[in-house]
């Protein structure tokens, strides 16, 4: 079977979205499209020369008898209305991250899919699906260090521009971490704490940059991290577990090693795009995989509630210098891990 | 548009090609396939799920009328059979290493792929669609370490099986550098010549091991390349290549840093299967998608008839000790380089 | 001039300062030693082959006319007086850490130097002399990473004997990297959080481990240490420096690159004796020349003070779980760093 | 004791010599010097601050009553000269590199040495001091890689200055790799081939370059090195020994890890003094020990005469295209290996 896909909003990783199903993915073909620009939609069909209806609206889209499951990479501030209106038509739904931009709104999600009784939303943290952070699980779950006792990340981007502001440090670059540790390390958080470092003067006057946040999880873990976003020298993604018998890092991207201009050097990616690009492809072919099968194996919609608490827990930590504790309802059975 | 494809041969790699195209990659799909084993083919059409017809002969597959193109995975002294059988049909074929088993073979299907008119045959070196070896081209390319001079390379193989005899090293495992080096460098080879190291005290002892090659091309590069199938250690493919201003390796695959056991490590593969995995895959979504473009970019015939002479000369300089110059016609335009 | 030098404490740390001072640095000799186990020192002028008398006690040692400077090796607690006594002579003392083992003591030798009006004091902080930490700080001091911001450490050992309990980790481990880092910023903390992480099982059950110390500087750099003295797998000393436009790490020791048994890896060592070996040369060999020069360019009395004030300071932090800051009286004109 | 030696030759090498035997050192002091221009003798003995008597030739410091052995750091066709002078005088010679201009003189100092019945000539090849050079012998001779069956090196060098001309890259450059691999397999050499690879465009237009030279062992070892004099990027010295189950590594200088501009990078060394240079430190430390104990451990002048005699085979191995055998008498039972 071919799975028949709407995708309500076609702007720039909409229209990726679009592409990599339609070129490179096997099993799924987008049949309709939808954006707040309408001619933005039909551009889009246009160029990637699919063969999909443009609609009105994404409740159009999501309604629409030939649309199996829908992929929302709308605004951030809709994502809530379509996801719930997938559950309401009971279609799954691929939301981009954020689920919903508060924890109120990600909350009603989750209420919403449990009242429906089976799962329908995977969000798109995209991290879980990239090979370098499977190869550590790996090292970790088959217990080659030992238990996990502390983690230490850096999130580094050359720069940011004028419109990365106030604490998007938090919200949407450490978000990425938030949720690939919990992942990571089966387990959750419960409390944070963030530390302001002297500044670095490249950065925009009004940004704080670096941050270093400290995550503490119910089994005792402890999580160093820091984002520093306008890091000048590349994109670069760290991460290092330490167990109880070694310590395992995410490995680099593979990169040419050079000698050259008196340096041995591999080359540090400056685009973010390019560092998980093929975890896009991963995440999107296992979903619709399975999706196919009546299954939904990524990050659910308790995931992305999840990531909202802890995002607002740390910002709550920022402004008021304090350890705050992250406090959840109890995980439903209905979300338990598998 | 579907390409669709008949496959003659479901053992080992004509199953992982079926599973693939079925699977992971977009625009084909099987609608034929046979085997000398009938019954097995039957079993895979059924494992795999497809719903592709199994026919009672190759002649029978390139024939049947919904098939578009032609995978040739059965066993090498049947590949020039279908080769041409393919190019007389006007069908594009994509055949799996060795294009055919003597250089004679080889230069039949050249010359019969010329008198078609159109190139329609692609050989399956799989390195070309490496992403390591497509980055190392990049930087040769671009010109970062000036032209090339030399390349260093070997081929490490944990072990092999009791099949493994004669010059194997060099008809079966170099044939790959073969085949990939003169890709790299945009180059074609002049003379050969093979030193046979002490040999290790760990392989057969029937079997010549390790074996050191050096190329020339007519540009004058020099290339060494130790052949060593019994390096116990694991699966190790390295090139370095050296320009004038610098030099560039093939990158190592990804893999997690670990600090373990007195030793900070990284893991070799044992597995030459996994090493190109992802190889296979871009091998073959750019066949199809060029294919249903009426293109071919790939190795081709003439590339084939390349390797199978060249390794014909490495193994007279094995046994004569001397260096051997390879000749081979010019290029006829028919295959310039693009 | 050949500086004539006494000895007290001929225990294993004396024993190898006599032992580098007469067979591997220019400048020095011994000839005067001492020891709480006469016989002992008796031994090692024996076994060492030196001309060195053995004296009854460190005064002893510090009073002979022909001793022109000091090496202070015995046991902790009576470093104040013999370094007091040293002072009072007038005499070049170079004293293994701690210095004194309370910061009141510290205090005292501060005030006694400078009293005396002349530097004399050097405390054994063998890490500014190694290698790869003076690498690190010249590409600090010349900017090649713009400002430091932040620091990530880790002093890993593999195990530790019974005989270390309690706050060791804070006190005897930490306080390397507490006189480095000073040294390395250029800069001095003040204030001090100890985060007690998940604990390792394969500790003793009464001892802590790890512990994840942060401290802050005046400039507002943020310091984190990861200290985990059971990790198991190795001796290792990590230190990155984060800076405005790219990060520096503490080379690794030289070691063989192997491919081995399916691993690309180097060696960790596991002897902590080993890792430092080659400072403690560069450590004495220095005194040794500036002492004969009248100058003092090692660590001061004031480091060393310092350093004890920031080790009751982690201590505090840990058993209160709260920020402590960390106060110290103004850097007299005296100690003024060069 | 203190050794009193007596320098001919206060260039640039016998300067540094005289330097670290003096400040750096322990167990010698300099007593006598000489060199062909007298007044930069007085010169040196002025500016380094030593208590030496300046002669008028190398004959009256090797003759002069209180100097007990030489250093011969004169211009290399003065050597044969001074040490036979050595010999005769029956006093323990170290002599820079060469041992002699020609395999003949250096067949003849051979020959005066066994003459005399015991080593005092030991040649100034100082790899064999290196640490890394130590470090991957110990690992091969410790059998972790198995027996040893192939060694592939590079010697390259950022560029060369006008005097460097005709085969001193194998003279010059080469011969270090050819004394220390010798040393590094336990073995000697039975032939020799010299390819000569495609020309860099950035060396002097009369200068070859690079060349490529295989050596063979007596235990059918095979040793390819790429001696490239014009690498522009750095002075590197590379070295893979493998073995029958693994590969080892000449350690990389030790150098700070930097993540700065898109690249993870350490630095390369573009001065060739700097790399090896507290192998001099090692190896005169350690000549100095023997030599108080009347013992000769470092590289003989055997060795010194098969050098010569491999570089020679190397040079007409170039110039004739043809693989040249090397032929040695059999090594004396007074040079056996210890």
């Amino acid at each position: 079977m071919t799975l028949q896909l709407g995708v309500i909003g076609t702007g720039a990783i909409g229209r990726d979205h679009i592409h990599r199903i339609t070129n490179k993915l096997s099993g799924a073909k987008i049949v309709a499209v939808t954006d707040v620009n309408s001619e933005q939609a039909h551009a889009v069909v246009k160029a990637e020369n699919i063969n999909a209806k443009v609609y009105k609206t994404g409740h159009d889209v999501i309604n629409a008898s030939d649309v199996d499951a829908i992929l929302v990479t709308s605004w951030g501030p809709s994502h809530e209305e379509f996801v719930l209106a997938s559950i309401a038509a009971g279609k799954p739904v691929f939301c981009e991250k954020p689920l919903a931009t508060t924890a109120a709104a990600c909350k009603r999600i989750v209420d919403a899919e449990i009242a429906h009784g089976k799962q329908l939303v995977q969000v798109g943290f995209m991290r879980r699906y990239d090979q370098g952070y499977r190869a550590l699980k790996k090292v970790i779950d088959n217990g080659q260090i030992g238990e996990a006792l502390m983690v230490h990340c850096a999130h580094r981007n050359p720069s940011v521009d004028s419109t990365y502001t106030g604490d998007m440090a938090l919200t949407d670059s450490f978000v990425h971490e938030i949720d690939v540790l919990r992942w990571l390390l089966n387990d959750d958080y419960i409390s944070a704490q963030v530390i302001l470092p002297r500044r670095t003067r490249l950065a925009d006057k009004n940004l704080q940059d670096p941050h270093f946040v400290l995550l503490e999880t119910k089994q005792g873990i402890r999580i160093d991290a820091e984002i520093f976003v306008t890091c000048k020298y590349g994109y670069d993604i760290q991460c290092q577990v330490v167990g109880e018998t070694g310590t395992a890092n995410l490995p680099e991207p593979l990169s040419v090693l050079m000698r050259s201009e008196a340096k041995l050097s591999t080359e540090i990616l400056t685009d973010w795009k390019k560092r998980f690009l093929s975890s896009y492809d991963s995440e999107l072919q296992e979903w619709i995989d399975s999706t196919i099968k009546g299954e939904m194996h990524g990050p659910s919609a308790w995931d992305g509630y999840f990531a909202s608490v802890t995002a607002d827990a740390c910002v709550a930590a920022k402004h008021s210098g304090n350890i705050i504790p992250i406090t959840m309802p109890e995980r439903p059975a209905f979300y338990a891990r598998k």
